[in-house]
């Protein structure tokens, strides 16, 4: 008979698993001085430079496509997007009062059943297309209202944003939006993120580490936050409020929506660089820019006060809001775009697996004996 | 302004957070050496003596219900096994091919748009409550047959048995279905116990962290053991062959199911106690004990080969054979079981919360420059 296996020492670790590092990544990294890179590429140049697609190939398979990868990539995608309407009919039978990312859940979750890919990577390609029209439609149906299907023509965002709007929007817009999709990609070891490779690490379906994405994706303290940021501004109003109402917030200890990051203590890159988009945008349109300076003027009196930057939350709002789009939507597309991290995550998590499962330090009583209930 | 936040220092810890306490607990505690504790009870003491609903109380209250308690609680959980019927539609939809873990994750996410109880401890029951209906009908209700239902009479154990089975089934059989669910309803922090408290750490609702945990119950590491290991046993069929079996598996490299277990090493005491209750329903049945004796000799030969022990999955799923219940349903089982465990680890995540948002070291390229496609 063998000998029982060693038992491995205990460690004790910070809540929260914070400055943890639970595992190697090549997929990206957020520093605490500002910097983000996705594969090795500054957040900036790719920003900068790259569509959607290709950013996506590159989080997934670690490198820029080749024009015949990123035609293949594409293609892929775009034929995934095909519904079933099982899927709509699940969403439908939520009814009216179904929070849109439940509804996502739900219907991602059913997908499991519906989609009859087979092979690991087809599994993927066809959850992150369909993403994108459920995420688009997750408002809309369970109140009853037909889906907006794609129309097969432009690229994912493209496509993505004819779907949340009803409208075909070019130009400068598009590609704004296109950037915030980019920054809203992939984000490290983020809980939602972490949640698909604890389920991944169980060996689960790319179905199954995606619903339970979308579960962590549901608490305020990781989605929602681009939704409350637009409601506050909207709130405020004017930008001679800005600075009353951060003040009146911090006094009543009320949460001021779309500032301070886990990672970011100096400043948010993808935040800086959507806020320049912002002012371009309304520039181009030759609107007032009102939203601009009432976003700057809430965030001047937050660093003064706190000292805290805004977050790409803080700026991707105002951007879906000149754009059109419902504000209960603004989290699913985080979600349409963040399911490829997630992917890149579950194929990492898989290439070298071991079940997460980590102790916990038991502090209650011990060795208690059964008391009958009468003696209770 | 205020001085940037201090950033905490970095931790590099083992792979899978094998032997990591990430977080204190009072809820339960499973040792190496074979001991298992609920809320300071050693399993035997509750094995021996406690009903389900008083200790399903016990962990998700952390003591012994007085007689007024228990019958709240009882019939709280009773009342909340009430159905609406757009969740057996949901789950209708997903057709026979459906897996049922994929059924029953689908179906207690639409809960979360369906089910109408506003407050967290209602809630919490009403998913209970429901599991156990939607567990026992995973299997047969996407395969178009009409669901069975609570009939309101007995307790959890008992109503669930019949729906699981079509049968009523009391006395000695039931008491021991009883014990299997009480060790099937906790165990410290496994991937999908760790996995809720993830979603929990986000402040996603109870039905979010359910649909999460549900998420990883479907990867082959956590979910599923106890079919495998009954598939494994009736494979097998005849006692005289277990030892053959198990040289044969181990030549070949294939995992014999229901050995082996991240926490016990040299014996994990629900297999042991599980081992005597299938003995002793054979033998109160007046049944040929064919199945103990396999069971038996395929251990032997485990131990003698590999100094590895039979877990709870590998015991329990005999005695649900026994009983009659389908083998899809053993691990929808384990689910309406641990959902107890996995509430309880809710509410501690979220008593003292912190986002659960971990680091990762990024090992891949740094400072990269973006290519134009047609150089690449």
């Amino acid at each position: 008979m063998k000998a029982a296996a060693a038992v491995p020492d205990k460690l004790r670790v910070p809540s929260g698993l914070a400055g943890v590092e639970v595992a190697e990544t090549r997929i990206g990294k957020s520093d605490s001085d500002g910097s983000l890179v996705y594969r090795g590429y500054p957040i900036r140049e790719l920003a900068d430079n790259a569509g959607f697609e290709e950013t996506a190939y590159l989080i997934l398979n670690g490198s820029l496509p080749a024009r015949a990868q990123l035609l293949e990539f594409s293609s892929a995608l775009k034929s995934s997007m095909d519904v079933p309407p099982k899927a709509f009919e699940v969403m439908g039978a939520l009814g009216g009062g179904a929070h849109p990312i439940d509804a996502l859940r739900t219907t991602v979750s059913a997908l499991g059943s519906l989609d009859r890919e087979g092979v690991a990577a087809a599994q993927q390609r066809s959850i992150e297309g369909k993403m994108a029209v459920l995420a688009a439609n997750c408002h809309r149906v369970p109140r009853g209202e037909r889906p907006f299907l794609p129309d097969g023509k432009g690229g994912f965002a493209s496509s993505l944003l004819r779907m949340l709007t009803g409208k075909s929007i070019e130009g400068y817009d598009l590609w704004a939006f296109e950037r915030v999709l980019l920054f809203y990609m992939e984000h490290d070891l983020n809980a939602s993120s972490f949640t698909v490779r604890v389920v991944a690490s169980t060996l689960a379906d790319p179905y199954a580490a995606t619903s339970a994405g979308l579960a962590a994706l549901k608490g305020p303290l990781h989605g929602g936050a681009n939704e409350d940021a637009m409601k506050m501004l909207l709130e405020i109003g004017d930008p001679e409020k800005g600075k009353e109402y951060v003040d009146s917030a911090l006094e009543r200890k009320v949460k001021v929506a779309g500032f301070g990051h886990r990672v970011y203590k100096k400043f948010d890159p993808r935040a800086v660089l959507c806020k320049g988009y912002l002012r371009e945008m309304l520039k181009r349109r030759g609107e007032d820019d009102k939203i601009y300076r009432l976003c700057d003027a809430v965030e001047a009196e937050m660093m003064e006060r706190k000292g805290l930057p805004p977050n790409l939350d803080y700026y991707a709002a105002p951007i879906f809001y000149l754009l059109g789009i419902e504000i209960p939507l603004y989290t699913p597309i985080f979600a349409a775009s963040r399911v490829f991290g997630w992917m890149a995550h579950y194929n990492e998590q898989v290439a070298e697996n071991k079940l997460i499962r980590p102790d916990a330090v038991y502090v209650g009583p011990t060795d208690l004996r059964y008391v009958p209930i009468e003696r209770r």
